[in-house]
C-alpha cells in the first residue's frame, strides 16, 4: 500500500481562465479582506476579534475573548492560504505580516506549550475539561495544518516550532491516565498531528493521531463521563453528548459502516483514518474508509458532492434524505470530503475516488464563492427560493444570496485555502510516475526515476473536454504517466503527436509505462451536456431530471427562466444544445433546452378542481457553481420531466 | 351586524358512528388520561406538575414550580373539557373532581386575584413584567374560558367568581399607566375575557378585551421596552422581542393584512378581534378580519387546513409557502382558525366561513387524534417519511407516530375541549332561525319565535351526502332553516317528504323562510371523490394531484401502496372508485385509483444517465384525519400526476 504524494506547491503553476479567477482573488481579495476582518478593520463584517483574543492571550491588552470558541481557527486558516498564496505569488510584505502574527501566537502561547485564546483567556482552569465542546484540539489542529504549509513554502520554522510544542503537550497530555480515553469533540488535530510528522517526521505526532483514531467509540459515553469533572464547562448548550453519533463516537472507527452525525466532523475523521491507514498499511482501517465512501457516495451526497442534509446541526441524517431545497450541504463539508477523497485516491490510486473530489470541488466548493471572489455561502442546497429563505424559519439556515462573511467564519477560509492549494488535488506523483487527476492549465515540475520532467498542460476543461500534454523531461526517462479518465466520459482520443496511443485503463487512469522524450500528447475526453436522473429513493426529486457536463452540475436560474422553477418541466426528448457565452458569468458554456411551465393566474386560487394549463417554453441552464452572481432569485438543480 | 349565537351544549346530543368514535374517547380516555397525567400518575407520559404546581402556589405543599411556564392550562383546558364532557354525560363523581379541583386553583389564587403559579412560585416579584414571554394572561385567558363553559354547563360559580376577580386585577392592572400600552406575548385572554363578558354581562371585561385587541401594533416595540424593567425575567431566550411579526405588533391590527408570526398566537388574535367586530359592529375591525382570513385561505393554508409552516417557531412564512414534508401545521392552530372561522360565521352568515371551520376540524384536528383517542400529534404534515424524522436534525419537530403526550402539552387538551365542544359548530341560530353548518347525526333542542323545535338529523357524512332533518316544533311556527350547501357540492336535491322543495342559495345557505310544521327534509348532497389541484406557486407540490370527498382529504400511505410514495404517479384518467370498508379504519370509503411507479433496484446508484423505467400500480386513498393508525409509515397528500 504505497501512497503516492501531493507534489510541492511551488512545483505547480496553474492558469487558465477558469481556475485562475477563483485563485487569484484568494490572493487579491481574500486574502487582504479576510486580514481586515481578523483585525475588525472591515465595517461590513461582523467583529471577529480575532488577533484582538492573540494580543488578549499574550497580555499585550486588557479583556476578554470575544467570538466562536474556536475563533483562532481563522487566523489559522488565513496562515494556511497565505503559505500556499505565497508559494504562488511570492509576496514580501504579505510574508512580513505573516512573520508579525505568527510572532503574535508565539507570544500568546503559554509556557507550557498551551495554546488556545478562548480557554487562556476565559476558562484557564478547564483547560481539556470540555473536549465534547471545547474545540481546543481542533484550534490546535488548523494552526497545525498553517505551520506545515508555512514551514514547507517559506522554509521558515517559526510556527511549526510553536506548534510542535503544542503537539507536544498534547501528546504528553493525552497519554496520562485521566486522559487515556479522551478524544476531540471536533476531529481535526488528527489531521494536523499527521502533517506535523509529515514535516517533522516525529512519529509521536504520528502515534497521537493514531491513538486518537482509535479511540474513537472504544468509549460511546466518553463526553458524558467529562461533565463529571467540576471543571467542566458549558459552551455550546444544545449540543447533547450522548448524541454518540452526532460526533462519530457510536462504536470503534472499525466497525463503522455509515456516515453520521456533523458532517464536517465525519470526514474530517475520515480523513485521518485514510492518513493513519496509508501511513501503516492498515487494511482494516482503509476497508473502513472504504465502506464510508461508499455509503456517502451511493447513499448519502448530493449531486453537487454536498453533504449533511439537516439545516439543524449541519449534519447527516438517513440513506436517500437529500432533500432539494431545504438541505444544508455545507461548504466545509465538501471541502472535507475532497480531502478524504484525495487521501483515498493517494492510497489506492482509484480515479472514483478523483471523480468525486472533482464532483465536491467543482460544484459545492466553488459555489461557495462568488465570481467577485468576495462573498460567500455557507449552505449549498439544490434548490432556493428566496421568499421562503426567511429569519426565524426553519429555512433561515438558507442565505439566498452570498454573504460578506459570517460570525462562524469557517467557510470561507477554508474555501480560501482550498482553492490556494488546488495544485495538491492536480496531481500525484513517486519516484518513477505522474497521476494526473484534475486537466488544468498550467505548468508543473516533477521527476520522473530522479529525471526532471516539465509538464505543460493546456486545456478549456471543463469547457471544453479536449487535453493538451507537453512532457519535456531532461533526458529520455523510463516511467508511467496516468492520465485520470473521469467516470462520466464515455468516448475518448488519446493521440501522440497526432498518431493514436493507445494505453491501459487501470481503475479509472490510462496508464502509460515506457520510455519519455519530449512529446505532445492530447487526450480528447467527449463531454456533451447530459441528463442525469436520480435513483427514485431520493424522494425530494424522483422522476426529475438533473443536466451535468463533464464534472459541473448545472441548473436553471430566475434570471434566465423566470419565477417559479417548480412549475417548469423539462422534455428531455428535445436534446440539450451547448454555446460558450464568453461574456456571461465570466465566460461559460450555456445548455438549453425545451420544455413546458404550468401557467399562473394573478389571484387564482390555491386549490382547484382542474389542473393549470402548461405552455411551451425555452429554459436555460447554467452551471451550479456560478449560480447566484446576478443577483438573488430562484435556481433549481432538479427539473420536473416531461 | 347581528351575530348568530352558538347553541348550549345540552341542547344538542350528537350521535352516529362518525364523530361519536372522537367525542366518546373525550369523556372516557381523554379526561380520565389527563388527570392522571395532570397529577403525574401516568407512568408513560412525562411528568406533569400541574396539580402539585397549584398545591405548592396554594402552600399545602413546600416546593417550587415544574413545567412550562404556561403548565396551568393543560389544567384549564382540561376542565373546559371536563364542562363539555359533562352536558352531554353527566358524571357526579368527575364533576366531584372538578369541584375540588376548582378549590384548590381557589385557594392558589392570591389576595389580589392573581392567578399564575410559575410567579407565584418562581418571580413573585416579575408579575407581568415579562408580557412577551411570561404567558400569565394566556393562563388566565384560559382559565377564563374554562370558567365560562363550567358555569354554563353546572350553573356553579366558583370558578367563575376566582377568574372575574383575577379578570378584575387585569382590568386594574393593564389601565394603569403604566401598563397602559401593555399587551399580552401571546393572545387569548382578549377571548376569556370576552367570555367572561357573556357569560356575566361585565361591560369591563368587554371593554379590556377590546382595549389589548387596539393596543395591538400601536407600539410595535411594547417587547423591548418591558425589558428596561428591573424586575424583568428571561423566559424563552430564543423569543425574540424585536420579532414584531412573531406577535403580530408590527402594525396595528386593523391595517394588519397578512397572517403573521406564530400561527395560534396569530389566529387566536384574529377570533378575539371578531368577537369585538361582532359586538360592537366594528366594521373596520371586520374588515381587518375578512383581509387576513382571504390572506391565510387564499395565501398561506395548506388543503387539510393546517396552518403555520415553519417547523422552527411555529410560524407562518411567506404567501405560497407551504411545504408538504417539512411543515408544522400545529394541531392547535388549527382549533384556532376553526374557532376563528365560526366567529365569522356568526358575524356574517357567510357559508365560506364553514367551509373552513369544516375543513380544519375535519382534516388537521382531527388527524391530531387517533381512533382510539389516546395519542396526538401536534404536527400534521401532508407527508411524511419515517425515515428522516430524526430527533436532533431540521425533521425533528416531525413525530412520524403519534404520541402519548407532550412536554408541552397544549395540543391534547386542545384537541379534547374541542371536540366535546362540537356542538357549538353545529349550528347557530337566533330568535326565528336556525343554521345547520356541520351534517352531523343527532338532536338538538332550539326556539324559533319562542316555540321550542326538536330537530334530528340523520345522515352518514362525509361517507354520503344525504341528510335527513326531522322538525318538530311544539306548535307551528314561522322562521328559516338554513341550510349549509358546502362549496365543495355541486349536484344537490332537497325535498319535502318526498316532493321537491326550492330554497334561495344564500352565501352559502339554501334559507328556507316559512311556516314550520312536523316535517322531515331530506338535502341529498352529491359528494362523490374528486382531484384538487394546487396553485402552480405552491412550489412543493406544483403540478400535483390530491383527491377529495366532501371535506375529507385523502392521502396515500404505506400500508397500503408499499414504500416510496414519492416515486407514484396517479393517473387522473382513470377516474376514482369508492368502497365504504365498515372493517377498515373504524369503517371508512376508501377510495382506489389506478397509477404507475418507479421501479427500485436494489442497489442502484444515486444518479444514473437513464431514468428509471415505471410500471403499473393500483393505488388506495384513506383520508388523511385517519392516517398512521396502521403502525408507522409513510403518508402523503401530493402526488404526482400523469
Amino acid at each position: 500500500m504505497k501512497k503516492l504524494q501531493t507534489i510541492g506547491l511551488n512545483q505547480i503553476r496553474i492558469d487558465g481562465p477558469f481556475w485562475n479567477r477563483y485563485t487569484r482573488s484568494v490572493t487579491e481579495k481574500i486574502i487582504p479582506y479576510q486580514w481586515r476582518v481578523l483585525n475588525d478593520q472591515e465595517p461590513e463584517a461582523e467583529p471577529s476579534h480575532c488577533i484582538r483574543n492573540f494580543r488578549r492571550a499574550a497580555g499585550e491588552e486588557p479583556g476578554g475573548f470575544y467570538g466562536f470558541v474556536f475563533q483562532d481557527t481563522d487566523l489559522a486558516k488565513w496562515l494556511e492560504a497565505v503559505a500556499y498564496s505565497l508559494s504562488s505569488t511570492p509576496d514580501p510584505a504579505l510574508e512580513a505580516r505573516a512573520d508579525e502574527v505568527i510572532d503574535l501566537v508565539g507570544r500568546a502561547q503559554q509556557p507550557d506549550g498551551y495554546l488556545d485564546t478562548y480557554f487562556i483567556l476565559e476558562a484557564p482552569e478547564s483547560k481539556w475539561r470540555n473536549l465534547q465542546q471545547g474545540h481546543e484540539l481542533y484550534t490546535a489542529g488548523h494552526m497545525m495544518e498553517a505551520a506545515a504549509a508555512y514551514y514547507q513554502v517559506t522554509g521558515k520554522d517559526k510556527l511549526l516550532h510553536i506548534m510542535c510544542r503544542c503537539a507536544d503537550l498534547i501528546c504528553d497530555t493525552f497519554h496520562q491516565p485521566e486522559f487515556a480515553q479522551s478524544i476531540p469533540g471536533h476531529e481535526e488535530v488528527e489531521i494536523g498531528l499527521f502533517k506535523l510528522y509529515q514535516v517533522t517526521g516525529e512519529r509521536r505526532y504520528l502515534d497521537m493521531a493514531r491513538d486518537f483514531v482509535n479511540r474513537r467509540g472504544q468509549q460511546p459515553d466518553v463526553f458524558v463521563r467529562e461533565r463529571n469533572h467540576p471543571k467542566w464547562v458549558s459552551i455550546f448548550a444544545d449540543m447533547d453528548p450522548t448524541n454518540t453519533r452526532y460526533h462519530q463516537c457510536h462504536k470503534p472507527v472499525r466497525q463503522q459502516t455509515t456516515a453520521e452525525g456533523h458532517a464536517v466532523r465525519a470526514v474530517y475523521l475520515y480523513c485521518a483514518m485514510a492518513d493513519i491507514a496509508g501511513e501503516d498499511g492498515d487494511r482494516e482501517l482503509l476497508a473502513a474508509c472504504e465502506r464510508l465512501y461508499d455509503n456517502i457516495t451511493q447513499k448519502r451526497m448530493y449531486l453537487t458532492g454536498g453533504i449533511g442534509s439537516s439545516g439543524y446541526m449541519e449534519r447527516f441524517t438517513a440513506d436517500y434524505d437529500l432533500p432539494a431545497a431545504s438541505g444544508y450541504a455545507e461548504s466545509c463539508a465538501s471541502i472535507g470530503l475532497a480531502l478524504f477523497c484525495r487521501r483515498m485516491a493517494q492510497i489506492t490510486r482509484e480515479g472514483r475516488y478523483v471523480d468525486t473530489m472533482e464532483q465536491a470541488l467543482m460544484n459545492t466548493v466553488l459555489a461557495g464563492i462568488s465570481l467577485d471572489g468576495d462573498r460567500f455561502f455557507y449552505v449549498n442546497p439544490l434548490e432556493v427560493w428566496p421568499d421562503n429563505c426567511l429569519e426565524g424559519t426553519s429555512m433561515s439556515h438558507v442565505k439566498p444570496v452570498r454573504q460578506r462573511w459570517f460570525g462562524c467564519a469557517c467557510c470561507p477560509p477554508n474555501i480560501a485555502r482550498t482553492l490556494a492549494s488546488l495544485g495538491e488535488y492536480v496531481c500525484f506523483t513517486d519516484e518513477d510516475s505522474l497521476w494526473l487527476n484534475l486537466y488544468v492549465s498550467g505548468r508543473l515540475h516533477v521527476q520522473l526515476g530522479g529525471v526532471p520532467v516539465e509538464v505543460t498542460v493546456e486545456t478549456k476543461f471543463p469547457n471544453q473536454g479536449r487535453v493538451e500534454i507537453h512532457l519535456r523531461p531532461q533526458c529520455p526517462v523510463e516511467g508511467r504517466l496516468a492520465l485520470r479518465l473521469p467516470g462520466y466520459v464515455q468516448d475518448y482520443t488519446l493521440t501522440e503527436n497526432g498518431a493514436p496511443v493507445s494505453a491501459r485503463l487501470e481503475r479509472g487512469y490510462l496508464c502509460l509505462d515506457r520510455r519519455w522524450e519530449d512529446t505532445t500528447l492530447v487526450l480528447d475526453m467527449a463531454i456533451p451536456p447530459r441528463f442525469v436522473y436520480s435513483n427514485p429513493r431520493l424522494r425530494s426529486y424522483a422522476g426529475k431530471v438533473a443536466v451535468m457536463k463533464g464534472p459541473l452540475v448545472y441548473c436553471l436560474e430566475q434570471a434566465d427562466n423566470g419565477e417559479n422553477l417548480a412549475a417548469v418541466w423539462l422534455d428531455t426528448g428535445a436534446g440539450l444544445t451547448e454555446t460558450f457565452e464568453p461574456k456571461l458569468l465570466g465566460g461559460v458554456t450555456v445548455l438549453r433546452a425545451r420544455g413546458k411551465r404550468l401557467t399562473e393566474e394573478g389571484d387564482a386560487p390555491l386549490y382547484r378542481d382542474a389542473p393549470a394549463t402548461m405552455e411551451d417554453t425555452a429554459l436555460t441552464l447554467v452551471p451550479y457553481h456560478c449560480w447566484n452572481n446576478r443577483g438573488p432569485g430562484e435556481m433549481t438543480v432538479w427539473v420536473n420531466r416531461l
